[in-house]
């Protein structure tokens, strides 16, 4: 067996696996009423502000809190802590992606009591995060303006493994000549029917639209799983 | 042995395998005096757009084609095939880096004769591209001003394995608040003396400089060969 075909078993093993915990991490979040949003992108997409707003706008309604994974530093959940929720930085070294593996860890002796929302914001990284499940019920793929259209087309994977397209920065459109129709075609042309929203976290266009989204997406998962 | 460790295990022979595949790469452009200029960044972050103004005004003076690797489409080397120098595309699927391999198979039947210049424009990933030499003699990463002055903090091992910092879309600086001293010092903190050129590829700032740079990097490297 070559080199190549033993790393691609070795790896399916490891998908195996991870999927394992997946499901155990989704069931272990449905019967405790947990709406889990994870977060993927580009580096520097603007997951960070994003997320920042949107835990900033639900904490007075609901319990929150977030899991935020990154190769060095932690840059970013002492940029959440600003939310003033419960944060949790998960450092992966080298490694180019969360699993589930990572956020079961994380949570160990740390998961904040009767949480309605926990997000997890993934490593920047638009290849490999598509593969692995994290046991959440909802993902978001974030593509900023200053990206160009034509991510969707050229990273199909990560969009046909989320379930939301975001378009972040809509306050650079002009200044980055983006054409929001042409993006939205490209989403739809690998993912047709797929939900897009579009904001700007430096102004906050876009999130009450954003807020009513996953609060309709959680009292059906509410109601689900009280079935 | 946990699937885990295999998975390294098996990993580092696939490394060693693509570290012997760069080296015999290496080899062969020193013996053709060919000067082989690869390019990492996140997805969007104008890989192509620096590329196609590069070969553009590299291609009276010499000989320049470029690989280019993307996980679908044939877009950048459509953008690409405007600047009239020859251009291949690499589709990669899934996988989220270029390897030496990949260039090996790319160049077998088509490389262009007498080359100066070859440029090898990778996948968009600002992670696992830092694993793999493709035998290229000089490394670019590229950052936008659009994506955050922390990256260099938190991609630690790209800016470690490339060469040259290259940040590009300086056109958007005001209008994404860049703070470009804050970016140098970061970059300068995880690789102190790295060389750093600033560009705007839609006006052309900072052009100069950069053919320039890579000139004499390209005439240092063919009196080194000759010797």
């Amino acid at each position: 067996m070559s080199t190549t075909s033993r790393l691609v078993e070795v790896r399916q093993n490891v998908m195996k696996h991870n999927d394992v915990l997946a499901r155990a991490l989704r069931r272990r979040f449905e019967a405790e009423n947990i709406y889990v949003v994870s977060i993927v992108s580009s580096p520097g997409s603007g997951k960070t502000a994003f997320l920042e707003r949107t835990l900033t706008m639900l904490r007075d309604r609901y319990c929150v809190a977030a899991l935020v994974g990154d190769l060095a530093t932690e840059n970013d959940s002492t940029r959440l802590a600003r939310s003033q929720v419960p944060v949790k930085q998960i450092t992966t070294g080298t490694i180019c992606h969360l699993d589930a593996q990572m956020v079961e860890s994380a949570l160990a002796g740390w998961q904040p009591s009767k949480l309605d929302y926990l997000f997890v914001e993934n490593v920047g990284n638009l290849v490999c995060p598509s593969s692995y499940d994290l046991g959440e019920n909802l993902r978001l793929v974030l593509m900023s303006v200053t990206e160009g259209e034509d991510k969707p087309l050229k990273y199909p994977t990560i969009f046909n493994t989320a379930d939301v397209a975001i378009i972040t920065k809509m306050d650079l459109t002009a200044a980055a000549e983006f054409d929001l129709e042409l993006a939205c075609a490209n989403i739809q042309a690998v993912r047709p029917g797929m939900p897009i929203l579009h904001v700007s976290a430096k102004r906050g266009d876009g999130f009450e639209e954003w807020l009513d989204f996953v609060q309709a997406r959680r009292e059906r998962f509410c109601a689900a799983t009280v079935e």
